[in-house]
């Protein structure tokens, strides 16, 4: 059967501070501007998950759709939407949220929900309509 | 000269909450559920500020887009964008942050800043890409 | 209070053909075209539902938007969605459903399910990214 | 019947400068900055073009969308696509060729075309994804 | 020259169901749900069609993306568009229309059209804004 | 520390006319039929600029999106926004303005003014919403 990559997307918002714990206020306030507003700011994030595998021949679906959300919703979703990344997301704990931090922490949190024969082979994290990130596991 | 509306999209991102300090925690948590997170959350907002007036026999415009995007800019961008709305914006002092109220305090700031000539006829807020709120002054 | 508009959008999907029961199957076919195929074509619809109203004191909201999503999706959504609108909804049983008769068939659904204190003032129903209508009421 | 309003979007792409014939060089230069560049500039444009009046209760159509497209087309869009507006285009002659002014050449285009059961209601002509123009024929 | 990636976007819409015609009515009611609708629903599909190749010297183009168009409007979009993909769709007599089963009956059909001096390397099948499959021949 | 791969979108519009100046005008008139335009036409262009590299630990960036920013406006945004590709964009010259050559030109400019710490990995330019190009550098 050929393979075929299928991609969920899935939106969140969230407040963050860009700050590493590691360095001091004014480290962070020289590295990170108006990013690292002590009173946060924040987004309206759009998650692209995709999948690899062959097509299914009885279902025609390399994985079901709604199971891929599900998981994507049960494992990232209802842990960041409406919630500030820095203080409540136990994934993100004493990690600095910037965008790349965020894709990484949450493959970690997909990639082991989702069944055997998919393989999960790109994250794209959308922060604003002007920038995203992409993760494929490296 | 025939009379015209142009419009200005400007796009900036905050954190809030809704919340009514008149209130009390639990009344606000009952009324407004996830959207009351005391840790916040946030968006990416888009305006879309309308002005209204005859066109300029000289320069062909209603008003410069340069002009309107530095007065909205100035009143209104530069104090919410990454900022807290309920803690950092002057104009929002003990106003429950949601949209509606938003945009009415939006308008408030704006309207002054505008030159005679055009009359403000429309805010548009969008507050994610799926809900926004519409303002005509009255 | 200030009174504002606000709008919610919502998406569905279904399959439909451009047809009236009225005339003979030749006459749709000379009117409709292929819009009119036998074997039907379908759309992803956007329907942005606005309602107006004074922005309440206590909650500063025009309207709980989760009340008026449920509310659309009750009266409108779950009976379209992944639907035959021809075939499957009761609501546009003998109406050729183009884009402007099921504007009108959705007002009809929605506006008696609105609380008293707003009104709707407006539908937006995208068929494709290339055209939609708009319908007050009237 | 009810009225409702129809919309179809049609796109185009097209070479301008921002200038007043009427006025030196120096003038232009000074009010219209790098708009005004002799060289041109240009834009993918987006024309929103909207029709109102009762729905046919024999088609169900307040128009038939083809045939408005037909007219748009014929009327603006093969005058302005892949010309520059400020040497080519007939019904901008001697105009200078600001949103504004180019929304207004297009509905005195687009209006005559039109039959007699509609009503045009309003152009409203994208720029940029920045920035629009609306025209009521006001 | 440079090797380049090419991409043009077409649009069609279509009639379909989730339905493997090998399984019995309830197997595929269990399976596909709603999808699975016996009297249809519809999607406005979105074709991403990516070539690549060297650019070539005399044109400054990969592959004139009109003739590119052409072929896809002639070997896809033609025999789809306004459609119903389970009953009037030759490339996928008896194939599950799903969006994986879809995009690959695309590639069958374009890559033959194509000319030598470009590769056929990626289809991106959009169904709705929230999914999208991609295939690149394997 | 992971690897990942960050973007940054940028917007411009510009004049141009597809041209081999190499060829005599028949020989372009045949070729590029209304690209061809002696007059001139333009587009709203979106560059999408991606760089690759490992998280730095301290910033928890690939790389800082506002110096990455800079970086492509100062070589590439500056040079060609509002401007006429064929003449008056230096690292365009004698080269035939399509979105192929394009790509290439900016490939070359961006390349030399990003940091060593990452890799230029992808450019993705849009002309209209209804193509693209992609380079990589091969």
């Amino acid at each position: 059967m050929p393979t075929v990559t299928v991609t969920r997307l899935l939106r969140f918002n969230a407040a963050h501070r860009v700050h590493n714990p590691a360095l001091s206020d004014a480290e962070n306030a020289a590295l990170f501007g108006k990013c690292n507003n002590p009173h946060w700011h924040g987004h309206n994030y759009t998650l692209e998950v995709s999948v690899r595998g062959p097509i299914d021949a009885r279902t025609g679906y390399v994985m079901d759709l709604g199971k891929l959300r599900d998981a994507v919703e049960r494992t990232v979703v209802d842990l960041v939407d409406h919630r500030n990344v820095n203080v409540e997301v136990e994934f993100m704990r004493d990690v600095n949220p910037t965008t790349e931090n965020l894709v990484v922490g949450m493959w970690r949190q997909i990639e082991p929900a989702l069944p055997e024969e998919v393989r999960l082979v790109r994250l794209k994290l959308w922060e604003t309509e002007n920038n995203y990130v992409e993760y494929d596991g490296a």
